[in-house]
């Protein structure tokens, strides 16, 4: 037997987005074929204008519908405040905090030799830029992830913005994500490294 | 801040699909941001164009490119076996064996009281039919799930089949897959249904 092409072609597209596998594609597309031909109409539009209705914003290189992009424009965010993050789906995170009221700054990946990613390939340059034209800077956050490369891709920028803050004098913060136990977690269950970081970071009570 | 409405739009119709979360839906639609236009036209494309593209057997009730489908017009099929299973998805399944030769029939579902699924509402009365019209047929095989719902409606189908069977003399043969151990299986970890089941079911070795 062989599907039908119109499933076979889905089912292909599917399994290259990460974490579908050839089941869950043909899973997902079995289950669209239940689905109203209005939804799936939807769902094919929204997919083939994805990048067509949005913009990168040139400020901040987050992800858009206007440029510069709505948290660079809003007069109530501080832009003396960047918090670097890997993605704009890391902002995402840290909005639904609602503790964050800085500005953002999105390098579009980490710095990995074994992938061929140098520093040259992601946002670094433009946030170096971004800091040596504001002369307002009270702080950068680091906060790429806290895996081998997010450490040192916040390593390699920490270098970079060192030398820019010497020449003013040290006016600003370089800070990165606090470490320690996720909330809720068990110390049972804790790897060493993130014990050690618990410790090093423990605090009055 | 708020999400492109692009992007909201996309992590929306992620959203409806099964087993997929918020927070996987957001995963693919930041992940398909940096794939080419090229691939997102495809895509699109394959998911407004898949029902169009597609019919119903009106034999089996299988999805096809054609009406009758591949399975039904073979004639190396042996149209004298008929293997009832829940969903399009399972024929697949068990077409990757490559041990079956004879045909199909789709029930599109289970007997389900609980979501209000009747035995009218699944392809039972047009397998009954079938049956009913074909004085060649030699064996139903009940492929349903082995769950409550599987079972349920396998009993149900046998009871239906056998007034018709009682009418012939018996000439056909209703069965029900093997049920026992999964292949690479440990027994520390199989269920106590299974393990009876696996009991009941040994063979001469």
């Amino acid at each position: 037997m062989r599907l039908p092409k119109a499933i076979e072609k889905l089912i292909n597209s599917f399994e290259q987005l990460p974490g579908i596998g050839p089941k869950t594609a043909a899973r997902l597309t079995f289950y669209l074929l239940h689905t109203p031909q209005a939804f799936l109409d939807n769902f094919g539009e929204a997919i083939g204008n994805l990048k067509k209705n949005t913009v990168e914003c040139s400020i901040c290189h987050n992800v858009s519908e206007t440029d510069p992009c709505s948290v660079c424009v809003d007069p109530n965010r501080d832009k003396r405040v960047i918090c670097v993050v890997e993605q704009p789906l890391d902002i995402l995170s840290i909005e639904r905090t609602n503790q964050y009221r800085g500005v953002y700054h999105v390098l579009h990946g980490v710095i990995n030799p074994l992938q061929n990613v140098s520093p040259e390939e992601i946002k670094i340059g433009e946030l170096i830029n971004r800091v040596r034209s504001n002369e307002q800077i009270l702080e950068i956050i680091l906060a790429t992830g806290s895996g081998m490369e997010g450490e040192a891709t916040a390593m390699y920028i920490k270098k970079r913005l060192e030398e820019e803050n010497e020449e003013r004098q040290n006016k600003f913060k370089i800070t990165r994500m606090g470490q320690g136990l996720p909330v809720g977690a068990d110390l049972e269950y804790a790897d060493e490294m993130t014990l050690q970081r618990a410790l090093e970071g423990r605090r009055e009570y």
